[in-house]
This record gives C-alpha cells, structure tokens and sequence, in this order.
C-alpha cells in the first residue's frame, strides 16, 4: 500500500476539499490518503468551527482515510513552522508524496521559485529585512522582496501574494529542508479566490464563504449546496449539543477575561506577542465587549489580522515564547480517525514507525507537546459556554482514535 | 467631630447591620461613623452578592456616614491581616473608637485575653503547631491550643471558638500591635449563630442566611423582613441589570476555565496555597462541572472551607505569593460613598491625613494595592456572565466616590 498526504483543516469539509481529495487519488495513483489535520486551534489563530474529532469524522465519511493530528504548537503556527509539522509527520507515516491544492497548479513553478530563492537567500532575506523597517507587515515584504528578486528571472515562477501558493511554497521548502524523499504534488484550486462569498458558485465555496453563511445565523441547510451529506449531517449534530459554532466573537468574552486577569509583563511573554502588542491588547480589552470592535482598535499595519489572531490564540492557551522556543520538531503521531484501508496502513508500518503512536493519552501524558494539544482541546470546549461543552473537559483522554465504516 | 470605625462586609446590609450600626453611636456617642467595607471580594473567599458600590449606597442610605474601600489584599486575607488592614484604616482616618460586634459582648474578656495570650505567645504558638502536625485545621488548632492555656486562668475570657470573637479578637490584637490610639469597644450580637437560618427570628438572620434563601430562588422580597428597605431596593435594581448575584456556582465556570489554563506549577505559586493543594485544586476543576462538588473534592481536615476559597479567590484573581509577601499595611485611603455627614469630617481632617486619599483612582494608577482593587472588580464583574457586567469594565475609572443626601 502507498500513501499520499494532504495538510488539511477541514473548518469545515466542502466540495472543494472533496474535489481536492478524489484530484490527490488520480494524480498520484496512491491507495491511501492521509490528512494531517489541526486540532481545535488553526493557522489563522481562530477557533475551529466544531472540534477535531467531528471534522475528523467528516473527512473519513467524505473518502480521507487516515486522519492524524497536527499539534498545537504547529497548527497554530506561521507558515513555515506549519508545514515543517505536517510535512514532517506524513514523512513519519512513510508517504510517498504529499498534494496540496494550490493558485498555481503547477509543481514546477514551486520548485522553481524555491530554487530561485534559495540561491538568492542573503539578497532575499537582506530585501525582506528592509521592507519590515517601512513598518509594513511580514507577508507584504515577503512579497515586495519577492518582486524584486524575481523580476531578471525567466523562469515560471509562484505568484505568492496567493495564500495558498504561499502555504505550497512552505511545504516544498519543508520538504527540502527536512532532506525527506516525500515528493511533492500539487493540484490547482477550484475556488481561486480564499475570502470568495459562498454564492459565487453552485457547488463550490471556500470555506470562508461557509463559515460567514453559518455566523450571519442562517441555517445550516444553507449551505448545503457546498458540501458531501455527511458534513452537514456533522455540522448539524453540532449546533443541537452545543448551540453554536467556535469562532471568535463566541469566545471573546473568555479571551478577554484571560488578557484583564494577566498583567502587560505577562501578556508580553505570549508565544508571538512582539514589539509592545501586549499594550494595544491589554487596553482594546479594557474597553471593547466585542472581539470586532476589540480588533479594529489592535489591527496595525506592522502586523497581519492572521498574525494577530495567532497572538490571541496563544493568550488564550496561555502558550509562551519560552515554550515554543522548546519545539522544533512533533514527537508523535496521533490519529484521530480512519477508515478500515487507513487502519490497515497504519498496521502495516507500526514496526517502522520512528515516532511512538498514541491512541490513548494517558500513557504518554508527560509528551509536552500532547499536553498543549489536551490543553487546548479543553480550553476550546469551555469557551463555546454550554453546558455540554463543560462535560467535554478531559475527552481527550476519553476518546479513543475512531474506527468508521 | 469625633468618628468611631467600624469593619464590615455588608453581604448585603441588614437589619442586624442596622441595629449594631445604632448601637455604637449610642455606645462611643460619637457623630461619625465610618465603616472599612470589602471589595467585590471578602473575608471567606468568596465573591460578594453584589459590587462594593452598591453595598456601600445601602450603608449609607441606613446611616452609615462614610464608606472607605478595605483594599483587595487585607479584605481577603486570613483573620489577622484582615484586622491589621481595618484598624490601621480607621486609625489613619482619625476614629478615636472601633467597635465590633462579638458573641462575647464584653471588651473586658478581649482584653484579658489578648493579655493571657500575649504573655504565654511561646507556649501558645508550641501547642498551636503541635495540634497543627496532627493534621487538624489552622482554626482548630487555635482553638485546642487555647483550650489549654486558659484552663488555669480565672480571668474572664472570650469563647474563640465563636466566629465574630475570632474577628474581634484580632482586631484588639491589632489595635494593640500597631501602637494606634484607637480605642476598642464591643457590642452583644443579636444573632448568636454565624450560619443561622433567615427564618429563625422575624426581623433579624443573619447575612449568610439572607444569601442561603436568595440563592434558593426565593423571591427577593422574601428577605423584605429581615433589611432596610435601601437594601432590598439595592438588591431589586442589581437583579434587574445582571439577573443573578455573585457567588461561587455562579463565578465556577470562569474560575474552572482559568485552573485549566494554568498549569500546577502556576498554581503553586497562588497566595495561600500550600501543601499540594495545588494538584487537589487542577485534579478537581478537570472533571467537576459545579461549584459544590468541586469543593466536596478537595475539602480536607487540614484547611477550612474559607482558606480554601480563600485560595480560589487569589486563584481567580490571578494574586500570588510575591505579591502578597510585597504588602504589609494599606497605602491609601479610598471613600467609596459617603453623607453630607462624612464629606464633612473627610474635609476636616484631610489636610492631617497621612495616607493619599483616593477620589479618582487615575491619578494613583500605579499603586499596586490599588490596581489589585482594580483588577479585582473588573473580574468580579465578568463572573456574572451578564453583558451589562461586561460594561462595567474599568468602571473603577469612571466612578468617582459617591455623596449621598
């Protein structure tokens, strides 16, 4: 059996991330599919719609076969450390190639665009540096820095103000970086555009689109249209246990009495908190009792909203510089759900496997990487305040990797 | 003008309130009378019905002439700093007199034991921390060690097993060891019993059984027999704008989500907490979903139910032990509301005042005694889980001491 992976965060599982899937199977012609998917936390530093076990879920109903954890630490991080994670687990559960949908389309230009910027590291890295002292944001200068050193190129290159052209470029720099023999793939997008409104199109929306249907109240059978049957059938489970979705309007007032118990000298111990955020913080939630609101007052040019949302995803973890300058790489690999194929895969490379396998949390408790995922998992059940999400404290030890079909 | 002091929490202001209130000025026949009243947070560790500014309107609005704020870190400390903070307060503003109400009744019997104690300290201390090792409470422990020292005495001494001579008790004891002038008085309390039910007598029960019969959901005016009508009206209005009072099941969620965001390791260094408490108090919050069974789990013979909410106070409030080894004596005096009565007396004496006196906490935003009060109502009003309580952020800020009449 081969395997190919795809980095996933099915927030939630559409036709598009369908079309992506039964794309992956043709192009690489591989038995398995294997999604390393973040947890209850994304790389846009927001909560997940509904948790990681009910997107897990989802994914296996809709043909992913294996769908394994990406940690806290890696999900919720930037670009680079997120596909440094991923691409370093589905090398871990041996894949043979991973497929990332992307602007693009075409692997070459990816691998022409790294090859270019690799050579031109120190005049690259020296442009970026200059662009950042205009106070303009990270990706900004990536981009202006881009531009430049592009221009005398002839070759087909990335256009990277795209974020998932951005996203592909990080994998195939990780896979790069890690010396892994995973070979990478990529397939164009259907849906071009990220932030696309839900009813541009019959049967495609970015997930962006359905989640602004799902938070301007409409009902869940709205966005039917958008994705398999077992999706809705997921999402509609959902709201009748917990009466909501996450998202960060509902967990705003549990992050704001996080930052008002903390102090400045704390806030500014937060992984990713830099350059006196933790005072425009601190003071946007002394007066703001919404996170909208809160967000307008905070929102800079120096920094992306993704970016800031980050900061606040660590505030409410309480995730500090000083732990995540602890991690460099995951140490395990934890699967969520699978179907019989993805069970038998697993099987078939346990003895090889360099990483321990967890299926239950308990015995490896001390991991401190496990212990932030746990964490977070709680944290995010408290703040979507319903009483079913209080009993859900501790499910990660209750709940074992899901067996479907 | 002569002002007498007296050290209350007003949880809320009732009628055994008024009566002691009466007494004193018949008692020191003097023509002030300024009550030290906790925050939003008291004595035994627990959130107050209702925030400090209301309960201080009803003081005032049944003849209390001043109300001035005990800061965070006295009014939630244990007996003898809560007495050192009241009687250097009330000596700071001038009173010739405190008076307290007492199950004993006779200042005499305080003093004599005060006098016992103080002479045989070394003994008394040996016998409290023998009876300490045998894993009985800190109060117990007093209370055998007491035991044996007065058993040769013929002097008349106060029974410190009763709640309000333990008070009593320690702020003589204070009185004492701050070489203030203020001179002690007692009065008989009415209600004999701490815990009394509220339907024991027809116009007096005490406060703990006002709350016990709000908190079964009986109707306010329920308690209509048994306070001034400010207080229940005080109570009507509060109900009407936050729909619930202040306790622990109410505050439990907030408090649960913030143990799970802390790790043992933070817990530790909590005010107050000691002894492995710290693995009790994260153990519980992981699987115990209310308040009460919270409690049922991690109450033991060594700590009484008030240390450990004590804990869960500082826990809430995020106060550890560095902050509280930093104070010794409160560094400024806060009116909260006050007559035309105590305006008065506040202007006859403020040009001899040793201590800075607050009218707008702005311009001493850098005291750390006052940022906790700060911080401490800011949360208090989170707990509610009411949108007006989120309103009512910084609110400290914006509430200049409130002049009644």
């Amino acid at each position: 059996m081969k395997a190919t992976g795809i980095i996933v965060e099915y927030n939630p599982f559409h036709n598009g991330h369908l079309h992506h899937l039964q794309q992956t199977r043709i192009k690489t012609n591989n038995d398995i599919v294997i999604a390393v998917m973040s947890g209850n936390f994304l790389q846009r530093g927001e909560p997940a719609l509904v948790d990681k076990w009910t997107r897990s879920k989802m994914a296996i109903a809709s043909g992913v076969d294996l769908v394994i954890e990406l940690p806290y630490a890696f999900a919720t991080a930037q670009a680079s450390d997120f596909a440094k994670g991923a691409i370093f687990l589905l090398d871990a559960l041996k894949c043979s190639s991973f497929c990332f949908g992307s602007e693009e389309g075409s692997l070459e230009a990816f691998q022409q665009t790294y090859s270019l910027l690799s050579t031109k590291k120190d005049e690259y890295n020296t442009a970026i540096a200059n662009y950042i002292k205009k106070g303009i944001s990270y990706p900004k200068a990536l981009n202006e820095a881009y531009n430049d050193i592009s221009k005398a190129s002839t070759d087909r290159l990335v256009d990277l103000s795209k974020p998932n052209n951005i996203l592909g470029y990080h994998y195939v720099q990780a896979a790069n970086l890690l010396n892994s023999n995973i070979k990478p793939e990529t397939i164009q997008r259907v849906v071009a555009n990220f932030h696309d409104d839900a009813n541009n199109n019959e049967t495609i929306a970015s997930a962006t689109g359905i989640r602004k249907l799902l938070f301007e109240g409409q009902k869940i059978s709205e966005v039917n249209a958008f994705m398999p049957s077992p999706s809705l059938e997921g999402l509609k489970d959902w709201e009748s246990i917990y009466f909501s979705f996450g998202s960060w309007e509902k967990f705003y007032p549990t992050l704001r009495i996080f930052i008002l118990r903390s102090s400045k000298e704390k806030l500014a111990q937060i992984a990713e908190i830099t350059e006196g955020m933790e005072n425009a913080i601190w003071k946007a939630a002394k007066t703001h009792t919404n996170f909208e609101s809160f967000m307008q007052q905070i929102k800079s040019k120096r920094f992306t909203w993704t970016r800031i949302q980050r900061m606040l995803t660590h505030i409410y973890t309480d995730f500090t510089w000083d732990q995540l300058r602890d991690i460099d790489l995951p140490t395990y690999i934890r699967p969520l759900s699978m179907n019989k194929k993805g069970q038998a895969y697993l099987q078939s490379i346990k003895k090889d496997l360099q990483l321990p396998l967890i299926s239950r949390v308990a015995a490896s408790k001390n991991d401190k990487q496990l212990q932030l995922d746990i964490k977070a998992a709680d944290l995010y059940y408290l703040g979507l305040q319903s009483s079913f999400g209080q009993s859900m404290v501790g499910s990660d030890f209750r709940t074992a990797p899901i067996i479907q079909e």
